[in-house]
C-alpha cells in the first residue's frame, strides 16, 4: 500500500476539491466520507469505494474495519498526519477518508415518501435523512436542495444518506404529478388555515413535501398537491426549524 | 453616546470574556446577545440591558429599534467595525450587541414541563427552546446542561431562551421528587421495552425528561420517574438526535 506524505500530492489536491466543491463532485461523480463511523458505514451500503486513505495511527485503532475497507477499495493509501489535517473538515481529524462513487438509485419508491423542495441548509438535510432512517421513512425525493454529498450533510445524517438512496427530481411538480395516481400529495405550510396534520389519514400511500427554510414549498408544487397541511402550533408561529418540522411530519406519517 | 474604536478598550475585553466564558457569565451575572434579531427581542422580554453597542452602519439600518434599545439600556456605545469584528461570534457580524443581566425565574411552572438532564450540545439546547416555544411548552427545567447563555444556544433558540425563563435545578432527582405529588414524571429512554410514548395519557400535568446525548437520562432520575417512555422507531434504533427526540416528545405531550 502506497504512502502519501505531501500535502501537495495531486491526489490529495483532487480529493480536497471534491470535499469543498459540489460542482467538482457532480463532474467527477465522486464524493468524500470522513471519519471512522461514516467510512465504515460504507461496508454496509451499496456504494463503491474508489480511494481509501488512512493514517498509521487510525489504521492501528480501526484495524479490523480498515482491513475490510482496503479490500473493498479500488486503491488505498497510508497518509501522514499533515495530509489528514489538510483534507479534514473538522478540528480533530480521525485520519480516515473514503472517496466513493455517486450512484443514481433505481429503487422502487415506498408508500411513504418525503420530498424536499429547495431545502438549503446542509445540517437540516442531514438531520432529515437521519430522522427518516430512524423513524422508518424509506424514500426521499430531493429537488433543488443543497448537495447531499456535502461533508456537513453526510456527517449530520449519521450515514443515513448512504443507506436511504434518495431520488433527485429535476422538476418536482412533474414528478409529483406522475405519482398522483398512486399517492396523495401533501405540501406542508406554516398556515393555520391549512388542514391540521393530525387530521390527515396517512394510511394510504402519500408524499409529504417540506419546503425551503425561508420561503416554504414553491407555488407550483403547492398547486400540484392534494392538500396543504400544517403543524398546529400553540406558541409563536412560523418558528419551527425545517428539520424539526420534517421530523414531526414523518412522525405523523408513520404514527 | 460615547464611541469605542479600540479593540483593546477594557469594556470590549470584558464583553469578549463574557461571550467566551460561561464561568465569567456566572460570576458577573451577565450574558451577551449578538445580532439585530436577538438584541431587539430583548425589547419584548423581561431582561435588563446593561450595555448596548452598535456600529454606525447598523444604527442607520436599525434606527427605530436601536433608538428604543438605547433608551432601555443603562449605557450605550457606538463601536467601530474593528470592535464589532473582535466581539463577534460570526463571520459577518451585524454590529449589534447587548449585554444583559442573567435573571432567575420565579414563574410558576405550567402543567407541561420539559426537563433537560445533562444535555451538552449548545445547538441542541437552543433548538429545544425554539421548538418548545413554537409548540407551546412553557416550562423548562435544566440540570447540569451546557450554559443556556452560550452564544450558540441563544442563536439556535431564535430568542426562545429570552422568553421561556428556564429554571435551573442543582439536583434533578430532588426537584422531580418534590413535583411528584402534582406531576407524573416520565423519563425518555431509547429502549424498546419502555412504554411507547403514544400510549401515554398526557392530559394530566407531567414532566418529560430528556437525557444526555450519549448517555441518556441518569439512573437516579430514571429511578425517580413514574414511567420510562420511548419513541418507537421502525428504522435503525438509537439514532434520533436529542433535539428531534425532544421535539417528538413535546409534540406528543401537547398533541
Amino acid at each position: 500500500m502506497e504512502r502519501i506524505t505531501s500535502k501537495s500530492n495531486q491526489l490529495v489536491k483532487d480529493i480536497k476539491r471534491l470535499i469543498t466543491s459540489s460542482g467538482e463532485r457532480a463532474e467527477k461523480g465522486l464524493f468524500v466520507l470522513e471519519g471512522a463511523r461514516l467510512c465504515f458505514d460504507v461496508l454496509n451500503s451499496a456504494y463503491s469505494v474508489k480511494y481509501f486513505l488512512i493514517t498509521d495511527s487510525a489504521f492501528e485503532k480501526y484495524n479490523k474495519e480498515a482491513t475490510e475497507l482496503i479490500k473493498l477499495s479500488e486503491s488505498s493509501y497510508y497518509i501522514s498526519r499533515e495530509v489528514s489535517e489538510k483534507l479534514s473538515d473538522t478540528k480533530s481529524p480521525q485520519g480516515v477518508f473514503a472517496v466513493c462513487e455517486i450512484k443514481k438509485t433505481n429503487e422502487k419508491l415506498s408508500d411513504k415518501i418525503i420530498a424536499l423542495d429547495n431545502v438549503q441548509d446542509p445540517a437540516n438535510i442531514g438531520a432529515i435523512f437521519r430522522t427518516a432512517e430512524a423513524l422508518g421513512i424509506k424514500s426521499i425525493i430531493t429537488h433543488n436542495c443543497c448537495d447531499i454529498y456535502n461533508p456537513k450533510t453526510l456527517r449530520a445524517s449519521m450515514g443515513g444518506v448512504l443507506r436511504l438512496a434518495p431520488k433527485e427530481s429535476d422538476n418536482l411538480e412533474k414528478t409529483l404529478k406522475a405519482l398522483k395516481s398512486e399517492y396523495k400529495i401533501y405540501s406542508t405550510v406554516p398556515d393555520e388555515n391549512a388542514v391540521r396534520i393530525t387530521d390527515i389519514d396517512f394510511s394510504t400511500p402519500c408524499v409529504c413535501v417540506i419546503g425551503n427554510e425561508a420561503n416554504g414549498v414553491s407555488e407550483e408544487v403547492k398547486a400540484a398537491s392534494d392538500k396543504l397541511v400544517t403543524i398546529p402550533m400553540l406558541g409563536k408561529a412560523e418558528s419551527l426549524n425545517a428539520s424539526v418540522a420534517a421530523a414531526l411530519t414523518m412522525w405523523e406519517m408513520l404514527r
